[in-house]
């Protein structure tokens, strides 16, 4: 088969591959829409994760299942499916622990275009297939069910880990599309202000829609300040952009007893940087949390209901769409270019 | 001063009264809207908290200072203030416990119209100022205003203590004014299916408005078979309405590891019954809990702030307007006859 | 292979069957200490879970893996086990949702002599190994072992659920062996004063021993008004025993915001009863909830390491020693008989 | 009145003031037991608050009421008290949000010895005397009392924000006198193996007694590798002693979805440094939280009844003893000097 594929650190290509084997709780799918992430290119380019030879790329994917393994008991060939970018082994400790998303050690859960295969490929491989797929709601656009598979539950889990409360005031830090996605979570969990912090026009008048209150252009100064100009300090912060030093204006705006939810993958740097005066030297209750999304069927159901009772639009994020396989080295250049006007593309097959 | 006051069970009336004395951390107000409640209803007429004789009705209202303690540090004569229907001591071990509406005991939070006269009146106390009344926000309509001293706080605490859930489907038994505010919380706390159980038309349309994706009508046959028929069961049950019997019904119709949040006064009844079976005989992680309103500055101005940024909108509760202080007698008396396009009156003064 | 089972309703005795099939994440056990619990005394006796015919009794057991499925992964045939008495699917959406013991349906998870043969036979099967099996610790006494099974995980789940924290003043109603381990679990986890309800003179000793700091004797009047003599209310109540009725003077005797936990199986009455003017009205912030132990390896292992240092020796419960498989029937009448000295007997094979 | 005071940083010595004023909320006290803490060494010879002038120190005593204010409810002149090192303004937006400790600001719960003048004189005054005064538990020896101030609720606060669960791996790092009550209760939250991290004999003794089960040297090498070696890594990480550097191998030995809770006053530093890989990019749900002590009556009520009913003995942390309001200045040299065989000095007056 034929699949896109990092061939080393700041190299991609199309490959041909043996289609993947079907264990007896797998399932093996073909695409029917895609999209690529900027893990992608970090991947690729910033070797994020290390160097990958001949690795397929791709974790966001909506699919139609084309085998299944013989003890999947709630799906069969021909089932339309959505599939998370995160794909934990649910019989494992770290998910009777309630961590599933780190079965096999820290994100481990992370295994499409990390640890296998991903989904840029005419086939694909889904582990553990009744924990971790989930089918298609009738009805359902393919732009929102393929943002499902990995910027809607990352959005979620911001406004999860920085424990939104009715009432609160919330900074969101970065507003690509899992920052917009953020904003949109905080907005249907009770926040009443909040403050998002980016620059990009389309990025901005996305934010609002989603239910932002104030945007903050870090062009225009220091953020915490601005912010704490605004409103004196925040209740929490959702950190979707930056960097390793973004902590420490997080920390500097935040409220003693406030909670920062980061869902950025920090890419380079040695230390996440704590500013300890702001912090309460140790002891100002400002609690400080990143958790990678969690996977699996029951999560990607219930986030899906919320596409499907009109609660969230994910299909806003997408700014350009393409056709055929073929397409998502085009879609992945995109992401790598960024182009002013660009939220984030999907290829449908 | 005069007051519009409970004789005695059954009967009310006008009356004269001392104004009240302002102590050192307290707060004297003139009312300036004023809403009856439920509450009211059932304290005459059914006697529900027992014999009162001459005790002033009322606890939803919008105030301005006309007298202030003198230990009082964040508010002066003259401003206009939103006062909570729960007026806790916040320096109380109940408090210090996280449970500052019990303060004094079981449900002696709640102080107005129970333990001391309530806002029917001229003038009205408040203990705590600091701790108890938070400056009306400049822009803010007096409906909403004055839905804030109990409707929203009520509806807002049943899918807290519902603990309600990103895509989590949620009933939300009785749709008055409470269980509507409590289907508006559940919609922006992340529900995604909302059934709101109900039949009167200006509450069902309201619902809708805010956020119910189905209505049922207990008329149509028992409520738990027909959203089970519809959905399964669901995930959390906030109770706004109904008996002691409610329970029955709520526990039906929830999961394994469901949460039931209760925030109806159940003035009837010796025992509220849990049905055994499907209460997994004791072992079915079915939880209960049913709570008074917080009260407090710090939650008003939060509930607030939800309101300014457009997320509630409490001044659709109203179906009725009056003027001036006497037509609380008025409005009291619809609340107790309950025309059909009744949800909430309001009077401003 | 030859099982004691129930024949039906009242009915038990000796039967020969198939040994059970392994399938790919199975595994066959012999027992190599079992013990009976008031539960298979309820089964038979009481027809708690409704008939049942020729099903092997028990859920109490160490064992030792004679044969595994070729999908398991951590265990081998000659590993000596602990084996849960609740043995979830872990690969089910109740296990994602954070309630594998209801996976398949409110108390599925129960599966040994309740929907499958029990351990009370030479052979026994074991669902999902990797999930509900853990090795037999070295140096580990095999009474403490088999307590692991249910005593333990049941008592500490009542500490759970009953949320002590640090100072709790907590009521433990019933100290048969369920209760004492809750006692001893309530004083590990932070409880100051502990209020154990019971009075037969070998379990009062060891509710002391364990950390008791009051017993209760039911023979002395009201057990809520005993206690609120002694302390005021209290914080938290374990329910380990009684009624359907029982709840009315947990309800009594416990503070507003306080919480129930209750692990006593609900045999016998249609609905259990809420004082509704104790409850607050609905509005006392009273918590209720009950729920059956969370079964699993995980969870095993840290209990189990609590034994290993000494935290728990739920050893201490067995009060009556037998050998052989035969026996399980004399130790099944004891319990059935509960002469005044029993607490708990053991079987060793 | 005397008191012994702060001159300027690095300087102390024995100052004549005037005797505090009792507002109608607060009490006088004097003292009839006192400790010093490693913090008054910081803020005098590091400088750690930044400069202070005449400013009495001391912050951890048992006193008698002399004066009362005319609001206080439940204390009169001559109740024997316990006092918290840290006084909150419980009538304060902070308190309603559960961080009453930071009422006023970061950490401006602490007042004693740095926004006013401690208790190392023949009177102190103490805030919100109902809110932060309780009654001397009848038959509580005094250096139990005295260490009730501070090194119990520090200590236990530890385990708190760490969120220690039945059969957890605990390490502690740091065992001085606010460590060793972090172990203690570590052990009685329901910890299994506790690795204490310590080198002073007499302060590794006492951690083994009060329920450590290994003791990490960390002249040994690496603490995380020592612990990882031993155990793989661990679920719960208290941090109690060290740098700003320490996090790193907190962070290091800690399990994806572990806990950090920081009770360590961090005097030095610009950031505290979060080891990013190890943190999983972002990602690892790897917890970290530090707070100041909760202070208030109600906590330290239900922490002496831990005391009064021997659930832990806090009185095992002093090792000299001296008698006399004089004998701070000796008491406090002492804790500076930190001589080999110190865990904590007690002054009785």
């Amino acid at each position: 088969m034929k699949g896109f594929a990092m061939l080393s650190i700041g190299k991609t290509g199309w490959i041909e591959k043996e289609r993947p084997v079907c264990g007896p709780t797998d399932a093996i799918c073909r695409p029917i829409a895609l999209a690529p992430c900027t893990s992608d290119v970090h991947t690729v380019w910033a070797g994020a994760i290390g160097d990958r030879h001949e690795l397929i790329l791709g974790h966001e994917a909506v699919g139609e299942i084309v085998e299944i393994g013989s003890l999947v008991k709630d799906f069969k060939v021909g089932d339309r499916v959505l599939i998370t970018a995160i794909t934990p082994d649910w019989n494992s400790l770290a998910a009777q622990d309630g961590y599933a998303m780190h079965s096999g050690g820290l994100l481990s859960g992370w295994k499409f275009s990390n640890f296998k295969d991903g989904v840029f490929a005419e086939y694909f491989h889904v582990n553990d297939a009744d924990g971790n797929l989930a089918l298609l709601p009738e009805g359902m656009d393919l732009a929102s069910a393929c943002m499902l598979a990995d910027m809607v539950p990352t959005g979620v889990h911001g406004a999860e880990l920085a424990d939104i409360q009715f009432g609160d005031k919330v900074a969101v830090i970065g507003i690509g599309p899992v920052g917009l996605m953020a904003v949109a979570a905080s907005a249907i969990r009770g926040a009443s202000e909040i403050f998002a912090v980016g620059s990009r026009p389309n990025c901005v008048e996305l934010a609002k829609e989603f239910g932002a209150t104030d945007v903050i252009n870090y062009h225009d100064g220091d953020i915490a300040e601005q912010i704490m100009k605004k409103t004196g300090s925040v209740d929490k912060v959702i950190i979707a952009g930056g960097t390793v030093d973004t902590f420490i204006q997080a920390i500097n705006m935040l409220k003693p007893g406030g909670k920062i939810g980061n869902i950025n993958y920090l890419g380079e740097g040695d230390y996440v940087k704590i500013p300890r005066t702001q912090w309460g030297c140790g002891m100002g209750h400002k609690q400080i949390v990143g958790g990678l999304m969690p996977g699996g069927r029951l999560r990607m159901e219930k986030l899906a209901s919320l596409v499907m009772t009109g609660r969230l639009n994910p299909s806003k994020l997408i700014t350009h769409r393409f056709e055929g396989l073929e397409s998502v080295e085009e879609a992945l250049m995109l992401m790598k270019d960024k182009p002013k006007d660009l939220i984030k593309p999907l290829i449908l097959l």
